[in-house]
């Protein structure tokens, strides 16, 4: 067994470590010589702390024995992350990397275990901005119990990328008894969100001065994993199960309602939604069932487990205002994997997939 | 078991897709939209051609069991491709993008399975170039023997990246009788290389057309898994194995000298080096040492099986011209970590980590 191999989860033996001179990131940094390793040492590997990256290797190694502990199967996934701008209230783009990809990994049931970390940074970022992103990328692994393995750095001239963007790929292992998937929605099924809808989205605008708003809203972006254990333990047969970032509610429950070939029905009074992004979507024109969530998850459930599935939720921090929003019915012959609404006033409307685009770079 | 997780190495059952009409790459196609879906089924999925691809989930799922067919560790890497220009003399962004990670995955001994691809595209890239970089990507990927099985689209505003930028991370099973590591060079052994050093970063000056050269010198961008096997199939015990993409070889066997605690002594004379190369660093002041390769790998095995590899080497098309070029030595005391060459002349020299920057953007 290599060396290498020991435990991930816990943090590596104490090591000295040459700081960064720098002020700025320039072109040396992606070289593959000593100041890119002297910066990977210096704000990653110390940040990241765990003996898999600090050996410094070309890729992590772990015993597929240890992997089976947890489940039958692994799962692996793959985001990149280019939001605008880094910070952001609520969190920042690193936060982003490691919550999302936890995301990811957690709908199929999986638990999440190891990253990878690849930057394209822009020739002149602060340092310092890459310090407090690695920062915030530890804070959240550690909140998600993941550890970052593994990683590349590459640095473009300035002008050809936009300070930073970060690539996450996740491995984990699903849970023996889990099988959700968007085809597994079937009439009679219940559809719960975790809480209120389009707090990233709505941030990312306050961010960006497109949007002043009264009220503060905060991005939602944090890791679901341990609220999706949670829902598993109270019921493995959850049917469908995902995040509902980009594209917002509406595309994951268009993506369902096509996959499984079903009808779903959605209850405008009962979406939890804040007063203020509610206000600032009418006034934008907007549509919150679109806007991006970062730690908000749809989920398709047995009707018969719904309030067993709900009262987790409410007991978890990320779940407290956790809502059963629709149902899912018979696709109609000609119309299959339709999502509708109920509206307020008693009408309906279709939800269609999202055309066009609402806002770039939200996450 | 879910079904998605059918072989992925099979081709997908044949479907019906939507071709993208747009002429090129607008905001949309990163919304997580309809638009995004269409681009992803059109270029990425109907090229990648797998089951587990085409299920359009957030995430890959495998047997464990299956995995444990191969061998005892999974490995996990990632890296992102930036090169500049997209297409050079010997290969593409793709090419890289997919032989990289392979070969990133195959030096610890891994047989390379599966990829994640995962794309950052500036506003305004034409559709076809996306369709000829898959098109690269899945050529390389069969000829690995490798599936790109998940993936992500973000696209950015233009100006905020240059074309293209590619993320791939890989996984695959280390046989379980290897175990290669920068920390395992002994004085004694001998170190080898499987041909001609330099040729990417030639390939990538004359494609920028920052040098002219008589003779064509093409990228020699390769998957080296099957090489590997035969290397390890030969000698088990390989103790270092590395290939040597940026910072070229001069910085793997620094990495090699300083974590085993060692000398290693290069004979300039051994080193197999095009007369284009030699000619064009001559005239651009540069150390063919240190020129970025992206099918070439750094080897150092024991003295007794130093024959034995070479043969197997040089049985391979990617080993045609493999070579001994060094021996390695103990470390000097106060000076252990050292690279040291034998120079043509008789004098020697020392072969330092790459310092600055000599060719950006080279991957």
């Amino acid at each position: 067994m290599n060396d290498r191999a020991s435990d991930p989860l816990q943090p590596a033996a104490p090591r000295r470590v040459a700081r960064v001179r720098d002020v700025s990131v320039n072109l040396a940094h992606g070289s593959g010589g000593r100041a890119m390793r002297d910066l990977i040492e210096d704000v990653f590997v110390s940040t990241f702390d765990n003996p898999t990256l600090a050996a410094l290797e070309d890729q992590a190694v772990f015993a597929l024995a240890d992997l089976a502990t947890r489940g039958d199967r692994l799962a692996f996934t793959t985001d990149s992350y280019v939001v605008d701008p880094l910070f952001f209230p609520g969190g920042d783009i690193g936060t982003l990397a490691v919550a999302g990809t936890v995301n990811d990994l957690a709908v199929c049931g999986a638990t999440p275990l190891y990253l990878s970390c690849a930057v394209v940074i822009e020739e002149g970022l602060a340092v310092d901005i890459l310090r407090r992103v690695a920062a915030s990328m530890q804070r959240v692994a550690l909140e998600a119990g993941v550890a970052i393995v593994t990683g590349d750095t590459k640095v473009v001239e300035r002008g050809c990328a936009d300070k930073l963007f970060i690539n996450t790929a996740g491995i984990g292992v699903v849970r023996r008894d889990v099988s959700t998937s968007a085809r597994n929605a079937r009439p009679g099924d219940i559809v719960i969100v975790n809480g209120y809808l389009g707090d990233h989205g709505a941030a990312i605008l306050v961010a960006r001065q497109q949007l002043a708003l009264e009220a503060d809203v905060e991005s939602d972006c944090c890791p679901l994993n341990s609220l999706i254990a949670a829902m598993l333990d109270a019921c493995p047969q959850i049917h469908c199960l995902r995040d509902a970032t980009r594209g917002g509610v509406a595309t994951v429950l268009n993506e369902f309602a096509q996959s499984s070939n079903v009808t779903i029905r959605l209850r405008e009074a009962d979406l939890p939604l804040r007063e203020q992004v509610k206000g600032a979507c009418e006034i934008l024109g907007l549509d919150p069932l679109y806007l991006a969530n970062e730690g908000k998850l749809v989920a398709v459930v047995p009707a018969a487990a719904a309030e067993r599935v709900l009262t987790a939720m409410r007991a978890h921090p990320a779940g407290r205002e956790a809502a059963a929003i629709g149902t899912v019915e018979m696709g109609e012959a000609g119309a299959a994997g339709l999502v509708v609404m109920q509206t307020v006033f008693g009408g309906q409307r279709i939800v269609d997939m999202l055309v066009g685009e609402q806002l770039p770079r939200i996450c």
